[in-house]
């Protein structure tokens, strides 16, 4: 607090949060599934109708669950490397979190109004401003050598490239949300595939 | 991020992400049990009634709960001898924990809808496919050796017998779901039991 | 997994566990304040009325979040404390992490039903399991030697007098629940004081 | 537990309660935005609607999720040199997150009430009292020396300064209240530019 290292913040701690953050947000995402009062008598068919009703909003929780765990294996990537963290990282992060914390929301929304275009173009924002952001913050730990190696050249430049698998991604889901908006959520079938392949050229 | 341990993941925060979305769900399973608007006025005999009606709400919260915990326990047993965590890993870890975030959602609908055969159904599916990813989980470490010891063949043998107790336990779930579907969770109560008998002859 | 070790259990893996399960069941306290639909047009006057209509959900709010702060930072004592775990202390903790859980609900009972007397009773009902739980762990931490320290007898007699405070609690909060419903919860104002009372004697 | 190291509490495990209540209020917020059921068809104008009817609920959860990363922040920095935690530490932090906990209520009151003076004074009130909180927190530590290092007068000072933003941007915003609620709320985008000035000069 007086003059020396004010300025840098526990990483371990970060993690806490990011991790409590996604947890939640993950297990969150199962309130999508919605299931009407139970007064009165229900038939079995009456139930199968419910569940047959719900299988889209089953589908877009187990997406964008998917989703997450993708976001959270390659953040985790840059916790690894990160030497330090100084307010500049944490404020990016808090905006990431943020963002995180919405998808819950997106989810809903793509949930239960997915066939009109407003809300598949809002889930992909969602997708496309997680994104900007993540790549923002790996330019941000780059140029500021918070990491604890030095990168090469080539490293830097597929670094970039895998962040931009997210956001040209949300990209597309919007252009699709324009034609049929409840296909568009998959693209990310596809873009945690093309990340994991970038990684291993690393 | 330039060419060794790139693919490795520290089992640390996986752990993390896992006991985290245990926690919520275990504890969002409380949100099963439901009360009534409190607009108007209520008598005590009317306030027995709705207790006596979620009676049943209850039960299946502390099945549910149960069943984490048991699944929690047994997990902890792989990360207990977990070496190294690889994609592999990681994405099976996923889709387990996809799983596990479902059984709130299980338990609220074998709650409201538990005497019709659809839901039973849909509570003995989720079982036995969190029963099926732990044991392939556990294939895979096993067969991708990382474990921190070699386990002789007896021991692998007890290890699968082990997690076949959750989806033989679901299959039998399955046919009481037909006959009678309220009573059809009823078997996780002998399950946990048989897996601890199992682990004692390790 | 072969013969060593297996009937042990990491504690600081089963801290992690109850932490979450604390922190996720202290935020969700505060869904028992509610709003109702924000559809329609609302005055000043009417916004005060809802807020005043909130007060005792307010109250009950920060005395189960006081109440489950006690039982924390009492937790926090045993697991300070413990050498080892074993499935006997493991599947204790899950029946008390239960009853941990149901606080919620029992809060949400107590604050829209809490002038009847069953919605008090279920309260203290619960409080006072989770006194009683908390005791048996104590005598099986106590019994089976997990502890890291041996204790006097007089020590073992102010741990249990200690947890007793709980139960007892409960069982005047019982009492209160006949005569005034609402006054019921009262008791908890003043058994943390007791409980630091008597801490400080140890 | 018998005489020694009692009266203390290990800063670890409130840590990992802190980083938890923070992280499920900071995901709990996004509650906030609300959807209605989607029974019935929609076109996409009708979800435009809704969505822009969110609109101020969306920027009151960014609002409250930017005002909990910035105490979270500052809390970090107080533990970060504590020594030691003692039972007064413990009662005041709990009463914060009592605090910390209610600010999703606040956040839902003032997204959807927020035109009225009361859910802007409630708001405000919120902010208020973790203001006052966290001052005490920061004097207690100081007076009772918990902290690993001792502080000059200045530094003391400045620290007191920091911690005084949050209950003047309160106040000044409950003025605000009573002119136009509303905007009340927008104090909390300079007060955390002001934190970090102050904290920039220590």
């Amino acid at each position: 607090m007086d003059g020396q290292n004010q300025y840098f913040i526990s990483t371990k701690r970060i993690e806490t949060l990011v991790d409590g953050i996604f947890a939640i947000a993950m297990t969150l995402l199962v309130l999508s599934i919605k299931l009407p009062d139970n007064s009165g008598l229900w038939t079995d068919s009456m139930v199968w109708g419910i569940l047959w009703g719900q299988a889209t909003n089953l589908f877009i929780y187990a997406l964008s669950f998917y989703i997450l765990a993708t976001l959270w294996i390659n953040h985790h990537r840059v916790f690894d490397q990160l030497k330090i963290a100084d307010h500049g990282f944490w404020w990016i992060t808090v905006l990431w979190l943020l963002l995180i914390a919405l998808v819950p929301f997106s989810t809903y929304l793509m949930g239960d109004f997915g066939n009109t275009t407003p809300a598949a173009l809002f889930f992909q924002a969602n997708m496309f401003l997680i994104g900007i952001v993540s790549l923002l913050n790996r330019w941000y730990v780059i140029e500021n050598k918070l990491a604890d190696k030095i990168y090469k050249p080539e490293t830097v430049k597929q670094i970039y490239l895998i962040n931009l698998v997210f956001p040209v991604s949300a990209l597309i889901g919007m252009s699709i949300a324009f034609i049929s908006p409840p296909w568009s959520p998959i693209v990310y079938l596809f873009s945690p595939l093309i990340i994991i392949y970038l990684q291993r050229q690393l």
